[in-house]
């Protein structure tokens, strides 16, 4: 076999497939509200400050700072509230020394106003409230206080999201706070699947003797839909090197992406990795990773588009993509990084062997003990796709431990 | 105030909100490959066994165990092969002692085989490989080893998915693989969000002088998104009972669950908890809850819906959305858990100060350091939807601590 043809650790493996991709896909322009998961493809700034006039937290009084001085239960301050300051309109009530305006909560304070005493700091003297009327005020506040400031929350052209940012409700609730309505983001990469196999039928189809029906294009389909890509199934290609390298090479070209469900004999991958040399430079970057389950993963690049080929077992399949594919996907989006993954600490129900020099995935189910987090794996061969379903997520040993031992806590990662 | 609005721990508030909804919405039939993310509304059982046949993990020969025993480097035991069984037809073959046959990861095993010796144990004599040909195999196999049991990944009719659980790309493969083309799940909920405000305008408008955007209907429609519900925009609302009752009312039929950004001063408050009261029993069960931010939270339900009236302050109205609003959307959807969420530890960068019986959420930014996760607190009034923008997570304060001190071990709720 060619030299780069290594089996190298998932980290550099990564490193190596990220190097030759090309720049992320293009940006596009979509409404603020439907931009959700969606990923900026340039740093956004804020057309104004916000907020953009100064407004109060609390309910109460809008009054000048200095006119309660040395306010306190004792010896109250009086002021005379000589208007109210109406939500949603403009405070125009000018005060002068001694006087003070009812404002609400998120109003707007009067020009001539600094600070506002909450209402339960004061009292209505006399009961009555027709204005204008006269409150004791019983705490004395200083200037700003109960006061947000324009621009406390952004100021006016400071960078509000930086590019390669993953939009959260919250981020879409700032963008239109400050009338941004709509914004520039990565187009969604959309990821070709192919699966291969003469033992491979469609899952609605009633598999012969001998043959299994198609799960990987569903599970990986599933996968790069979760990381934001648009999953682009064609369906499953005979065991013939013409018509995978056909595919394989309209599929690439459609797409930003291909993954290649390869077949679980040592012949079909032979082929696949034949295939992925043939679609274009710089082909195939390494064959095999050290991971347990996995080993036999192809990664490769053609005109800068990642070119997978998975294992045909379904479970080797999916951390396979996991740790190469979804990471792919989210950098032609523009992200540095996944986004941070629900990671927990769990504590292991047993020893897990391992070998010093590989990564293994364990499948375990989580259980909530009075001690902590108690992560029990789910054994079985690796092909089983049902030690997936019964876990919650993938126990990571770590590429230079040989094994965990029960009651030690590790890196659980949640499907 | 009635003796029902009490201000209650939130797991006791959440509580109370559940014994009151009704059951889950009803079920709706979709193809398994569009069910990600969905919640099976009722157990799903095996349809078959799988795999259904016997199929050989490994590249090599199916042989008769007995055959080699005692085989070893040294003493070699000699078969002769004398088909291949090919890959996705029967292994119709007939093995008698001394037999063994080609077989590929994956394949069905011949019926009269009961293990497969590794290509890599066995050597070809005479380096002739033209059926019928002599190998050398140099390590005994036990009966069923390096062979997948029909049955090992599922037995029939057992029970392959509970009710109320949350499907994952792994759960689509798993029902794919038993011929599972469509499944039961729970209808997602639709969420009606309505906003109030006479200071509050649409984001596409400028705001005059006092006025503010709408962002709480666009930051609750994507929580309502991420937690499987269909978010429902019915706008901005005048500060004015009539409309306000009548909005609700229409918006709680057509809807499965209500949430009503309820306006920041007290008379708007006010006003939501007597629009929730007339919407049906029981109405308001409580106003409140012991947390910081989003005290002034009100919490009911009618006719088995909830109705959630949410602070008008958009950082609690997050806050307290997910603290209610996502867990209902869940329940409806007969999950019993929301799904386990990315909760990670991390050591404070500073001292946090808090009040015993509140519980406190803290937004925090995370920093990757060589001693772990940094929490670094973002500072700023509650009221700042850019201290979420700028955050990573929630940092938890529990109802019983007095807050938290720089390098403690803190429980970060992750966005």
């Amino acid at each position: 076999m060619p030299e780069f043809f290594n089996v190298l650790p998932p980290e550099e493996a990564r490193a190596l497939l990220f190097q030759h991709l090309a720049a992320d896909v293009a940006g596009e322009t979509v409404p603020t509200e439907q931009a959700l998961g969606r990923v900026t493809a340039g740093a956004l700034h804020a057309p104004q400050a916000l907020p953009d006039f100064r407004r109060s937290t609390m309910d109460g009084y809008a009054v000048r700072a200095n006119d309660t001085y040395g306010a306190s239960e004792g010896l109250p301050a009086f002021l005379y509230v000589v208007g109210e300051a109406p939500m949603g309109r403009p405070a125009t009530i000018e005060l002068r020394p001694g006087q003070a305006a009812v404002v609400h909560t998120g109003g707007m304070i009067p020009e001539t106003a600094d600070a506002v005493v909450p209402v339960e700091y004061t009292q209505v003297v006399g009961g009555q409230q027709q204005l204008p009327f006269e409150i004791e005020v019983v705490k004395a506040v200083a200037v700003g206080q109960n006061v947000l400031q324009v621009g406390e929350d952004v100021r006016q052209g400071e960078e509000i999201l930086p590019a390669g940012h993953w939009l959260r409700p919250q981020d879409l609730g700032g963008l239109l706070a400050l009338g941004v309505t709509v914004v520039t983001v990565a187009r969604r990469p959309r990821v070709a699947i192919l699966s291969t196999g003469d033992e491979v039928v469609p899952p609605g189809q009633t598999p012969g003797p001998g043959q299994v029906r198609d799960i990987n294009s569903y599970t990986i389909a599933g996968q790069a839909a979760q990381a934001g890509g648009i999953p682009v199934l064609y369906g499953i290609i005979p065991d013939d090197f013409a018509a995978l390298q056909e595919a394989a090479a309209r599929a690439l070209a459609e797409n930003d992406m291909l993954a290649i469900s390869a077949g679980s004999s040592v012949s079909v991958r032979d082929m696949t990795v034949q295939v992925i040399q043939g679609l274009g430079e710089p082909g195939v970057l390494l064959h095999g990773v050290a991971t347990r389950p996995g080993k036999p993963t192809i990664v490769g690049v053609a005109g800068g588009k990642p070119v997978l080929g998975l294992p045909g077992n379904p479970v080797s399949a999916m951390i396979q993509f996991d740790m190469f594919g979804v990471p792919a996907i989210y950098r032609l989006q523009g992200l540095p990084e996944p986004p941070r993954q629900g990671i927990v600490w769990a504590k292991l129900s047993q020893n897990v062997a391992s070998e010093s020099g590989r990564e293994d995935y364990v499948p375990v189910r989580l259980v909530e003990t009075k001690d902590g987090l108690l992560a029990v794996p789910v054994f079985g061969k690796s092909n089983l796709i049902y030690t997936l379903v019964k876990a919650d997520g993938l126990l990571k040993v770590p590429l230079n431990k040989g094994g965990l031992a029960a009651g030690e806590w590790a890196e659980v990662r949640l499907f």
